[in-house]
């Protein structure tokens, strides 16, 4: 449905973003980097809950001399993050990093730069160059500020760009992150229209787990609706696994990746006869656990409730002390009984991820239901 | 930042939508419309969250009955939604509601049609023509379904437009729902190049608290970004001051309007050295009852701590044993003592209210941070 932008492809690990591959989800680790056990253990965590791509902080020699141990230990390709000391990056680099997240421009000059590409292009792994709408140079600001502050993030990408390859290096990801949603949007649309390098997408600082996975879905959303993105990374301040599903909601809204169920329930009003939505949580709970991409609908209205279902694999649909089950738009079960809705209603979502061919999804909805 | 489209100006009660006036929030009611004292009760309730207009369904005359009783008790416009009845309409429009949702598509025929057009001509109210992807009309799937459930649902409008001009009848706000958030981006996108009318807009059955906020905030974020939208409506199965609450956040973080604060805080990595989500919290509680727009950060990162702040009123960058307040992005207190972070900050952020002339949002600060 969303036609994506065609950018470079580039490999990070066994995994590939850019070109139409799909969207990878990231996140960050919040532990110290050298507690390797707290660390991998994070990972582990993430990996579980979906996270394709993992990033640790690099703050000094002792956390990239782990970096080895941590990958041993891991499935997922492995990014350090580091700032302003290219020293860190050789010694990542050695550790067998799958990508390196630093700004050529600060790094202290050609030498620095020379080093740290001449490394990537032997172990063959990208670099991201990461600006933020925070940490902008002082000259760009001074000659493109009075154009925006999305022309400056776009600037200092291309000021970055320019010096990796004029060392002959391509094997760049972008990203141009901001707090302000409005700029970051303008500035990733901009820098599409400039490049085609891939492009790691964020809203920085967005806040707190409630409102900041909001600020998340208006700019990481609108953004990606544009065709435009080949990484997404959810930065706000709870459990990076709060990241990463929130940001496995965004793409399956947007139809961009599938992962388990996807609810539709309606908002309930002053038409609704049942406890819509205590029975749409249930469900939502009682499924989460599948993997397979299913939708599914929980209606409690007349007037769009069965028109809505032609577009869930299956919904139920419920009245007074009535319920109808449908799939793909067809009537296939009618429920009488308020306390049945539940358990019958999981039944044939069962049957569906058998006929799907998903036996263990199955099995393990049979488990739940059993409970 | 975002140019809105030039819409129509349409009066909504005391309220006017459209032309660029403020996006209105508004939502929908959850009682029976006949338990006056219920509905009134919620309505209050939706009002102290934020909500501009309310709707309540009117499913039979009863319903409709009560209107006038319910319209007393309240503040802000009251919209009266109705399907197929047309009675139900000119009861209610009789009973002074503030605007109709009803489709003249399917409340009979053109006498209808003549009936409730010169009841709501001679009240001067506006009619509100709700497309949903779930409820449209077959022929009309017939001969466009080819092109997308998108250009239906334009169709649609269209079909219902036209009933109306034929009436010489323009005080009209379309809506063009539905749970496909792509498709339903595309149907505003499409309209909004087609038509002049306002847009009221939502995702609809968009899910759980969660899931459902998400996917509205991905949706109605993008639709928004555009500059299409003179009023949003977030429809979660969820309490209907959440779903206020979650329209709001949408509209502040596109900066197209403004409500009490904005935490700025970032996702904490490995080089955080404080308990950043814990006082990110306990900021975001603290100010919650705040009505100044104000832009908090709480960074823990010295890389964008600094920069990000001159983006903020008011921050607090917190290091090991150490932080420091900066006002639009220059320091001016260092507090020494992790336990006296909290206190001094919000000491700060009540300076700042009362130099911005919000003395009553200072004082409930004061008295919040007393308790």
């Amino acid at each position: 449905m969303i036609t994506r932008g065609q950018t470079r492809i580039i490999k990070i690990g066994n995994r590939k973003i850019g070109g139409g591959h799909p969207i990878l989800v990231q996140s960050m680790t919040q532990t110290r980097t050298h507690d390797v056990p707290a660390t991998v253990s994070q990972i582990l965590e993430l990996e579980k809950a979906g996270c394709e791509i993992v990033r640790v902080t690099v703050p000094d020699m002792k956390a990239a001399k782990t970096l080895g141990k941590i990958k041993a230990q891991i499935h997922i390709p492995l990014v350090a993050d580091i700032h302003f000391q290219y020293l860190l990056a050789l010694e990542s680099i050695k550790q067998g990093v799958d990508k390196v997240r630093i700004n050529p421009g600060n790094i202290g000059g050609a030498n620095q730069v020379k080093a740290v590409v001449k490394a990537c292009k032997e172990k063959q792994i990208p670099i991201r160059i990461g600006v933020n709408m925070g940490s902008l140079e002082k000259d760009l600001w001074a000659q493109y500020g009075k154009y925006g502050v999305a022309r400056v993030m776009v600037e200092s990408a291309t000021k970055q760009i320019k010096i990796l390859e004029k060392e002959k290096f391509y094997e760049i990801v972008v990203s141009l992150k901001g707090s302000d949603v409005n700029q970051t949007i303008k500035a990733y649309e901009a820098f599409a229209g400039r490049f085609a390098y891939p492009l790691h997408v964020g809203i920085t600082e967005a806040g707190t787990a409630w409102s900041g996975s909001l600020k998340s879905a208006v700019g990481i959303g609108s953004i990606l609706s544009k065709g435009i993105g080949d990484t997404i990374r959810v930065s706000i301040a709870a459990n990076p696994v709060e990241q990463v599903r929130t940001a496995w909601e965004i793409l399956k809204v947007l139809d961009l990746r599938q992962k388990g169920i996807s609810i539709i329930a309606c908002p309930t009003c002053g038409r609704t006869q049942i406890d819509l939505i205590g029975l749409a949580k249930k469900v939502e709970r009682a499924l989460s656990q599948v993997q397979a991409p299913l939708k599914v609908a929980v209606m409690g209205c007349v007037v769009n409730g069965p028109g809505e279902a032609r577009f869930a694999d299956i919904g139920l649909s419920g009245g007074k002390k009535q319920a109808a089950i449908f799939k793909k738009g067809k009537v296939v079960a009618i429920i009488e009984e308020e306390k049945k809705f539940l358990p019958v209603f999981l039944q044939e979502v069962r049957k569906v991820l058998l006929e799907k061919g998903y036996q263990e999804d199955a099995q393990r909805l049979h488990q739940v239901s059993q409970k």
